[in-house]
């Protein structure tokens, strides 16, 4: 019997996800009737391969089994368990009993002689020979039991039959359970999305020029990922006016999310931009600032993309001829026509899509965030990511579904690589905790990869409204510290833009959707210095690379949270504490899990605060914190535990 | 999307269980991409059914669907779950926020006259007519909009079209389970063993009649089964001698699973206990006291049993010819030969043991406890109970698998019944804790049932060996509360037999298995009174008759444990406390988690022990507990809510 193997998902419905390098550990609970010994392997290969490698499985306790095979190449690997009755390695446990007990085993000696010339018959030929000599020697009915007995327990012998045990009635997993391995940016990123038209500085539209002239100041906070809200030409139809107004823009810029006009379409640049040309320089460029540039796949038109006339078929018809505009009853979105993926017309759709995808990859771009995907269907995610990662291993898919969880886990199931989460909605300690066990010890971790957003440019949070600086640095803490892959929308963040279009609202006053912002990216109070010291710490310290060893630790205050992470041999491991409250000052006491700190009760340890280079010595699990929300709403503590009796004097590492 | 349907256990592989007249509750995670709202069926049918009966699933938070069916027949029943996009209830949602934003709706109600008009061809004649006539009014385009708006939204068509969804796109889960119904003793029994042979209260070998004698005994302490080891003739070559002396019992009577002998096998019983005729007669009587008799399925054979002479086949030789014995090595039973389940020959083998099974339910026996299950093939179990249960759906299986965790509930999950538990090695709060916690709060519950002994013919714990009577008491209100199934050997149990074989060892001395015994049953330290009050108090409180609503309370001391059960609609709640340790008098606080209990936090309670018929007046989730093991080891209250304020005087129910 095999069963509960994990990882697996959904039945083995879906892949899981790792990262190139990561060592994929499987386990299963194999057991059968009856007292006999098993042999147990795990089976894996690349996708393309044909052959299954071989890897022994380990039995921990209550038969559960376990194995690993290193993860060396991007793209899709399977494996599966199979097992078996280990008959000589049963009879040699038994016959060792009998002999210690005292016991005659003539009749076992005979048993042997069979397995073992059994054995020979499986093995090439010299192995072979070997035990086809130590069968006969057993069989001969004429030796003395004691030395028969040492030649049936040899251990070389032992050695030997465990390379061929009869696999002839093996059972094997009735399933192959898929991983894809994506690389490392999939599990560890920074990004910061910018409107480029709002890059000159100036009241003019931004050029992909200005943006290049942009990239030191985003490198210098310490991003890895520039995400662009789309770049393609803005249809004029019913185009939206500042603060969303209605029909109120023809001289505005329009939203970039209305995407189409006379001058093109997906695969068409804006031509206030830019050309192609201008944006493959700006792509260059950003990459040597350590830049990876992430485009937006927003799969839907204005009135006047090319689309719309070329391909009525791909729309919804309403009963009087009109075309179908976007609507969130009573809300009308008449500047965007969604696409009809389920029409006759679906498969030439598909393929055009695809096609995008494909003329964006060609321009070197390697990260999509994508739109909405929940208002599109299921099945088509599935096929276009399939689609394309099958000769593009290396792209990664962002999913901003803000929808229900299981619509979300449901996306990121079916292909996508990152996700956005609810994390710009939970700010309360327990329902933080909550919702991040969930995403990193639930079986969600398997196939969800959360990207934290504290702000986007449709979602500027009430606690960002009210909260003044010390909130938008805690919440950028919070972001890049829980989550190994984070972002934030700027410059709006780093300047703590905080005012609603009204209250109650979570929309940007003058929101950069509608129109062309100059943002003073030099001013005093701006959070780049702090962002870009978070960012290195992050990159310093392994911990934060992943999420799979996020722990909680218990504090005596509703306010102060506090958590860990640690890299899996525990070399290096972060302790946060923050004050969650961007009002008051608040003081209490931390009780840490030193277990899984791996830090001894009994020894004093050191922590080290990243953000102020503070040291302090504390000793087992209960220390005092306190935190003023004005100076710095957290300590972001790397734990360096004792290294050596103090003969000299302390040293910790 | 159809997941996370509950219950399924291991993919759909396995059935659940329940019992007759429970309501099986079902629930899924139905979703889809976009927002159109989901017309959600709960399917079921009774398995020899061929036509599915439609259940509407209700909506809960998240996604989750739920919707239950009544199980009013023996045997098996399937369920699964369909889904389909409701497009008029969407369309009557998105309309009715338009209208109240007072928005023209005209090509929506053209959208609508198309919709119930395709409706219409899906009702029989008199509700097609309706919905035609009222398509026909909506599509009539000059007609006031206020008017046709109100028509649209009618209740009653609405009504008329929930009966008629296009369903021809629906989901429909890809699997069918199973929930196998078994009879309410399935679920709450306690079971009496008894060695038939000690039954005559003398020196001499019992018989049948004997055991006639003692059914008003048994029946007084509240028992509803009486389990009796095999009654068949028990074989000579090997015979054990008293206390398991090798060779020793040509003279003694031998042990019971010893099975066979020239008087015949499985299906012959023991010359010394009586006739068929016996025994039939015997299980009248004691159905008469409200005994159902389980008898013993030990699928073994002493040397002399007959079908080792005329099956040869269904064994195994030894290289040197001779036939094996069972061996633990380096122990040996060489008075037992095990059957070889997996000969060229195991189809006639499985047969003659369906056969004996077959046998004994024509002599009326519908409960069998069946020995060391875990030694023989699993999908032997199967097949076996499969085969029974298809004709006979009240028959019992208790499988007695003392083995790892996954082997015994595996063979839960392949059919039996019932099972024994580790519950008889759990004596530490935690450990009892978590273990029936996992039994009763986890998926294991959906096919494993608990079936608790504190001791057995082969188990005597060293708790039982070193606490003394008020162990024994403790022990048995565990069994009896913990577990709506329970049962004890006796009368060692009763009579508190507690010498061990030797020091270390859980066999008895001078075990009954080797000999006759002779009890006095009328000794004045019984437990029989105890255990017949603890009986009695258990068939009054429907909460005793499962395990499911288990709920354990926090005490502030080591020693004292505290649960609760309640009926589903907490109309019956029964909360015990138990001091753990034998010796000593213990006391402090429980902290009653008084949600789980539905009492009121602002309300006084009383709690009646129905030991000793004591009343307290409690308040709140803190009370004051003191138990002295020489007097009572555990309260077993009843909770009596506050019924009326005190305009005459309290009332509690």
């Amino acid at each position: 019997m095999i069963e509960h193997v994990t990882p697996e998902v959904d039945e083995g419905r879906f892949p899981v996800k790792r990262t190139i390098g990561d060592d994929m550990v499987v386990e299963a609970d194999v057991f059968t009737d009856g007292h006999d010994l098993l042999g147990v392997a795990l089976l894996y290969r690349r996708d393309r391969d044909s052959e299954w490698r071989d890897m022994p499985m380990t039995c921990l306790p209550n038969d559960r089994w376990q194995a690993s095979f290193p993860v060396t190449e991007l793209g899709r690997y399977r494996y599966t368990v199979t097992g078996w009755v280990d008959h000589f390695q049963t009879w040699r446990r038994d016959v060792i009993k009998k002999v210690d007990a005292g016991q005659h085993v003539l009749v076992e000696l005979l048993q042997a002689a069979r397995l073992i010339d059994e054995a020979s018959r499986r093995a090439p030929k010299a192995d072979a020979e070997s035990l086809k000599g130590w069968a006969e020697q057993l069989g001969l009915a004429d030796g003395p039991e004691s030395g028969r007995i040492q030649l049936a327990l040899n251990e070389d012998m032992a050695a030997l039959m465990a390379k061929y045990p009869d696999r002839s009635f093996a059972t094997l997993y009735e399933k192959e359970l898929v991983v894809i391995v994506d690389r490392e940016k999939a599990r560890f990123s920074a990004w910061y999305e910018m409107f480029p038209r709002s890059s000159s500085g100036k009241e003019q539209h931004g050029t992909f020029k200005d943006c290049e002239a942009r990239l030191p100041y985003i490198a210098s906070m310490g991003f890895d990922v520039l995400y662009l809200p789309p770049i393609h030409p803005i249809g004029v139809t019913h185009r939206k006016g500042k603060n969303n107004a209605p029909a109120g823009g023809m001289h505005d810029p329009g939203s970039p999310w209305g995407i189409g006009s006379q001058e093109g379409g997906h695969k068409a640049i804006h031509p206030q931009l830019g050309t192609v040309h201008d944006f493959r320089q700006f792509l260059d460029k950003a990459k040597s600032y350590g830049l990876e540039i992430a485009l937006d796949l927003a799969f839907q038109c204005s009135p006047d993309h090319p689309y719309v006339k070329e391909h009525r078929e791909w729309f919804k018809i309403r009963p009087d001829g009109t075309m179908q505009y976007a609507e969130n009853p009573p809300k009308k979105y008449q500047d965007i026509y969604p696409l009809e993926f389920e029409s006759d017309q679906w498969q030439p759709l598909w393929q055009e899509l695809k096609s995008v995808v494909l003329y964006w990859i060609e321009q070197e771009v390697r990260i999509f965030r994508v739109d909405n995907p929940h208002t599109k269907p299921f099945v088509f995610w599935e096929w276009l990511i399939r689609e394309i990662q099958a000769d593009h291993p290396d792209v990664i898919f962002l999913a901003e579904a803000f929808t229900r969880p299981t619509v979300m886990y449901r996306l990121a199931k079916l292909g996508f690589t990152q996700s956005y989460t609810y994390f710009a909605w939970r700010s309360m300690k327990a329902e933080l905790k909550e919702y991040f066990t969930e995403l990193t010890q639930s079986e969600v971790r398997e196939y969800f990869r959360p990207n934290l957003w504290p702000n986007t440019p449709d979602i500027l949070t009430e606690e960002l409204q009210h909260g003044g600086r010390p909130a938008f640095m805690a919440r950028f803490i919070l972001a890049a510290t829980l989550g190994a892959n984070y972002g934030i929308y700027g410059p709006a963040f780093e300047l703590c833009e905080h005012r609603p279009r009204e209250a109650g609202s979570e929309e940007y006053l003058d929101s950069e959707k509608y129109e062309v912002k100059q943002w003073d990216i030099e001013r005093a109070d701006s959070l780049k210095e702090f962002i870009g010291l978070v960012n290195h710490i992050r990159r310093e310290n392994p911990a934060l690379h992943s999420d799979g060893s996020l722990h909680f630790h218990a504090t005596d205050h509703d306010q102060l949270m506090c958590y860990s992470k640690s890299t899996p041999d525990g070399s290096n491991v972060i302790l946060v504490v923050i004050n969650l409250s961007p009002y008051h000052t608040h003081s209490g006491w931390v009780q840490l899990d030193l277990d899984s700190l791996r830090l001894d009760p009994d020894r004093p340890f050191q922590v080290q605060d990243l953000l102020t280079n503070a040291f302090y010595r504390w000793n087992g699990p209960r220390n005092y914190i306190e935190l003023n929300p004005l100076s710095a709403p957290a300590h972001v503590f790397r734990i360096r535990r004792w290294l050596r009796t103090e003969q000299d004097f302390d040293y910790y590492r």
